[in-house]
């Protein structure tokens, strides 16, 4: 199956296309422009390059949040465009999660952090566990579902897991310091080919959501923001907005 | 520092801008095109994309070698035309050492594979070995060095090591059965966004080169083929080549 990944919820802009095993295009860019200067020309340049037959394409994956307001919504308009047209359904992926299968295979917690504004992050802990058989596998699992929180508090969950936390995102140019005070466990920084969103990824856990039937048709797609948007809060509307126990990865050991 | 990492050394074109911690921008294809195709209108693609200033580069990482006899000599041709009109040195980085930092941090054995037809796959055997101090990181150590050999070799060195392999390459989809037969320890594949080079995971590993001063100017740079090609076999020309005892990683404990 044929997959269409999209992501700009953050300061990246990515798209990709991957087909089972093979990465077939990818084109990521982290640059002052604005997601709707750069994402769909970078669709199109990746569709012209590859001789994309888009009637070929099974499903959209998308960073569905959370992440930045207005980059959440640019993509979610674009896959919610693409997914209409091409009458196919969206993969939504939890952003943190996609962020997090940089790091496939490694055996540290894995803390994707991403600046959320307001004193806080969007972030969660993951680890990937080893399935049995042959060849093996790794499997995505959730320890602390992606939320908005302190970076006060994201660094105490960390000292009380007690293990190694690999950091990546581009919440860390923004906390490296405060870690470094907080953190009791050691850390890493991931490096620049690992440490921010990649299209490609989501599009690698889209093929295993899509298996276990978690996507949504263009029309029920909507963004996960997790927080209210400054115009919510300006009027005082009273929505909370918590944990996500949503769309996550999990069904692992030690990760439920 | 900022480094344009270019790859044509397999069935992927790949180019990335790299700064330090930040992958500026990264674009992968793999597709039925030829490099010469494919490598320098992606490389201006994202020139435009990020409005790049060339004077600001400081250095060119390729994929030096081994892989396909063409390929390399596109990318040599390109990287070394570069390098001569910007002024600024090459840094070659070991394909398959390059292949093996797509997973960076992982505990197992890393196997890159590339197809290198006569029965023989381009290969090595490396693993990530943790700094000290913190925050902590991964550095890559050379177990088996870059070397042609046949896929029953690989596979019974991957058994006396003993230890649970990760492949990844374009040799995988070719000698997959294969391996399952062959081997007598845990294995893996890499998934999609893991398993093919990335010229960003290139230039990654040129930051650390380049401080180590390893590197080349544009004029004395030449591809490390590590075989002779065809022409030169039919002429039946003496020169040998044998494992790559050359610019590797290396400097580990037992990975030396």
């Amino acid at each position: 199956m044929k997959i269409i990944g999209i992501d700009s919820s953050g300061l990246v802009a990515s798209v990709a296309i991957v087909e089972e095993d093979t990465l077939v295009a990818e084109y990521n860019v982290q640059y002052q422009k604005t997601h709707s200067q750069t994402l769909l020309p970078m669709l199109e340049e990746l569709k012209k390059m590859v001789e994309l037959d888009l009637a070929t394409v099974d499903a959209i994956a998308l960073a569905s949040g959370p992440g930045s307001f207005t980059g959440l919504r640019i993509g979610s308009a674009t896959a919610k465009g693409l997914g209409l047209a091409m009458g196919v359904p969206l993969v939504e992926i939890p952003t943190l999660e996609g962020l997090a299968c940089n790091l496939y295979g490694t055996g540290e917690l894995i803390c994707p952090l991403m600046d959320a504004r307001r004193n806080q992050v969007y972030t969660g802990v993951y680890q990937f566990e080893r399935t049995t058989g042959l060849p093996f596998s790794f499997r995505l699992c959730r320890v602390l579902p992606q939320c908005a929180i302190s970076i006060g508090e994201i660094a105490q969950k960390c000292n009380e897991y007690g293990r190694e936390v690999i950091f990546l995102g581009d919440g860390v140019p923004v906390y490296k310091e405060k870690l470094g005070e907080l953190l009791e466990v050691p850390y890493s920084f991931a490096p620049a080919h690992m440490n921010r969103q990649r299209a490609a990824a989501f599009g690698f856990l889209a093929l295993q959501y899509f298996r276990e039937g978690k996507y949504v048709t263009a029309e029920e797609h909507t963004p996960e923001y997790l927080r209210m948007s400054q115009a919510e809060r300006t009027k005082g509307k009273g929505k909370t907005y918590g944990t996500d126990q949503g769309n996550d990865a999990g069904g692992c050991g030690s990760g439920k």
